[in-house]
């Protein structure tokens, strides 16, 4: 393994986030495949929680994402079990004996069917698991679960990242405070198209299946399905979201249209931004945290496909590595997105500089004028294509030798 | 500029092309951009030639491409001017004057209308061309045109190119020999997408032009449209094939689907493809250089998109790079690319090892196996994806520290 060196936007520390009623968290070494750091998570939620997932639209998902994928569909769990180190991808038959297996002995642990075990599973691709070591660790593990394990379960969920991700935030629901918290991973290999890498997300509010769904869709499109590091979708992309039901008393909500879930919905739409926006910062090898977005597109799918083969650029990505203003490598890319764009009514701001206008560079522009925001860490890119209404915000870092360095030399 | 290192794949010289009758190039330093090098190229062809050309589908073409896809139309062409270092690309209303300009100025250097002139042009993005330099640098440019000027015209023609890239093959028609030599260059920003960056192919066989536009396209789809270094696709791209009529004399060609053409079509795209591979040779930082087949796909686009999703994945490139032989990543790529693919058949194939078959790892493969082939230059990878008949061929390299260094500092 490369020497990996700490993402500069690594935060100070792990996020302080709240106990949710209903949820229990625990992490531990299960030696599948990493030695001296905790490999195996399981999370156990109250009776009659609900749960909502959205997973890789990969044609080669792996057996974990083939088994949650499925029994998701029932709306219902009592547990979550995540390995790291294995994906559990391409392993044929044996991939999905060892998942139902693995999830077997969760549901022995916490005293519940199967079929309401979710697992998921992230690391190297195409080879067999170790499953005797999981299931050995179970009965311990089930031991280890609490309240406040966010921390450790955000770490054993880890492979290349270089911090643990949480975040939370609260909404109310006829004036009652609910509470959502999550955890997520993910530093390469990220152009989720569905979902990430994979995040776990709860709160304590008590929500139906179908409408959790809904709202975990909605705000996915917005958060999740916003951020690449390098345009490669993963086989193992999972996002879970899971209510307890069991914080203080609210009325029932029966509609995703209620507008008493107003508060709701923008607390978890932050967190799940804020979790993205974590995984993006901590990119492999990213120096800069990139914002693009791209207005006046023929329609907001128009507008995020542009804004995608603008942040999956490589020749983009390693300009912003270099400090250097080349829009010309966004202009690049916007006529190679394939989506209606008019060169004569474009314009490219960058760090609020108006840089190009009306099919060419603006008059006044002079490179100095962006030099301080490109050697600042945060880039923001504006792009105009002037043919409609369509809008679209995606989130990227830049290209860089650390990037080579970790993935030249990762599996060896 | 950083320092460029010479690619490992560069030839030890310029191949040697033959004179073409009715076909004399030129090239001079005119200081547009680059000093202390030739940077503008002539090319005059015959009276009576044909001319054919592909060009980028970028929505953002530079004015060199709207100019000459506007007149190659007519099929005539008395000369083609190419400048490098400036790309005269989102430069507005001036940028086409300034095409007009340099049209204008050959055709009274050559005798002959500027519509009859071809124009292309590589280089930075969103600057205005010092039109005065190539206009001033025209007579004596003429003066320089020889049947021998190849090399001079490859080498002036390049930018970011570590080499110089010629080819030349022979055919027959009706038992008379005729030949085909081209040039091209490219290193970085190459995805091309109907075309490459630049190529200059010339025959001194006469083919009207819609049959020299047929065989084009034909020769086109395998060949440039094969290969990839990083998935931009430039706003520049201009492949040009020319006709000058004026070698041994063959009976009159009236069809593409004429079988006297068979000759001919094998050495065209002999002389295209060994040029596409050249231009993926000289790919910026490109220590391997990968052949990627791609079979049993739904059709040929399929597999030609499947293959190119493994070729522009930057975790497949960085594995190569590493020289290993990560072939978790090749699934990863493969359930990416969006078309059909039966996991429980596909099979990979790396320098001739089988790795994987019907779903899984082959049980009597191990790592040793691939280990030479992975420290070899050259490497190839077999994907079967076990649904269909389709089968496409695409040419790529790795993704090193050498890209990096070269694009994070290009412009400044």
């Amino acid at each position: 393994m490369p020497k990996i060196t700490i993402s500069p936007f690594a935060p100070s520390g792990f996020p302080k986030l709240p106990p949710l009623a209903g949820l229990r968290l625990g992490a531990m070494a299960a030696g599948e495949r990493y030695r001296r750091r905790a490999d195996l998570t399981l999370m156990e939620l109250a009776p009659g929680s609900t749960i909502a997932g959205a997973f890789t639209r990969s044609t080669m998902p792996g057996a974990p994402v083939l088994w949650s994928r499925r029994h998701i569909a029932r709306g219902k769990a009592r547990a979550i079990v995540i390995n790291a180190g294995n994906a559990n991808v391409f392993t044929g038959r044996q991939g999905l004996d060892d998942v139902a297996a693995t999830a077997r002995s969760v549901a022995g642990a916490v005293g519940c069917k199967p079929e309401e075990v979710m697992v998921a599973s992230t690391g190297v691709i195409g080879e067999t698991l170790s499953v005797d070591r999981l299931l050995r660790a179970m009965p311990r593990l089930q031991g280890k679960l609490k309240a406040q394990g966010w921390q450790a379960a955000a770490k054993a969920i880890c492979t290349t990242d270089t911090y643990p991700k949480g975040a939370t935030a609260q909404g109310e629901i006829d004036g009652q405070v609910v509470r959502i918290a999550g955890i997520a991973k993910g530093s390469g290999m990220i152009a989720p198209d569905m979902a990430t890498m994979l995040s776990f997300l709860f709160t304590d509010a008590k929500l139906p299946a179908n409408i959790l769904q809904k709202l975990l869709q909605w705000a996915n499109s917005q958060s999740f399905n916003c951020i690449t590091v390098d345009g490669d979708t993963s086989t193992s992309d999972t996002v879970l979201l899971a209510a307890t039901g069991q914080g203080p008393k609210h009325g029932k909500v029966t509609a995703y249209e209620d507008k008493r879930l107003a508060s709701f919905k923008a607390a978890l739409l932050s967190v799940m931004q804020d979790l993205a926006k974590q995984v993006v910062r901590d990119g492999e090898g990213a120096s800069k945290f990139i914002t693009i977005t791209v207005s006046g597109a023929a329609s907001a799918r128009a507008a995020r496909q542009i804004a995608m083969t603008i942040a999956n650029s490589p020749l983009v990505k390693t300009a912003i590595a270099g400090e250097d203003a080349n829009w010309g490598r966004i202009i690049m890319a916007v006529g190679r997105a394939g989506e209606k764009a008019d060169r004569d009514r474009l314009s490219i701001r960058i760090g609020g500089v108006v840089i190009a206008e009306a099919g060419h560079p603006h008059p006044e522009y002079c490179e100095d004028q962006v030099v301080p925001h490109m050697k600042g860490r945060e880039i923001d890119i504006v792009v105009d294509v002037g043919v409609g209404r369509g809008k679209a915000t995606v989130w990227t870092c830049d290209l860089t030798h650390g990037y080579i360095a970790i993935n030249a030399d990762y599996r060896s």
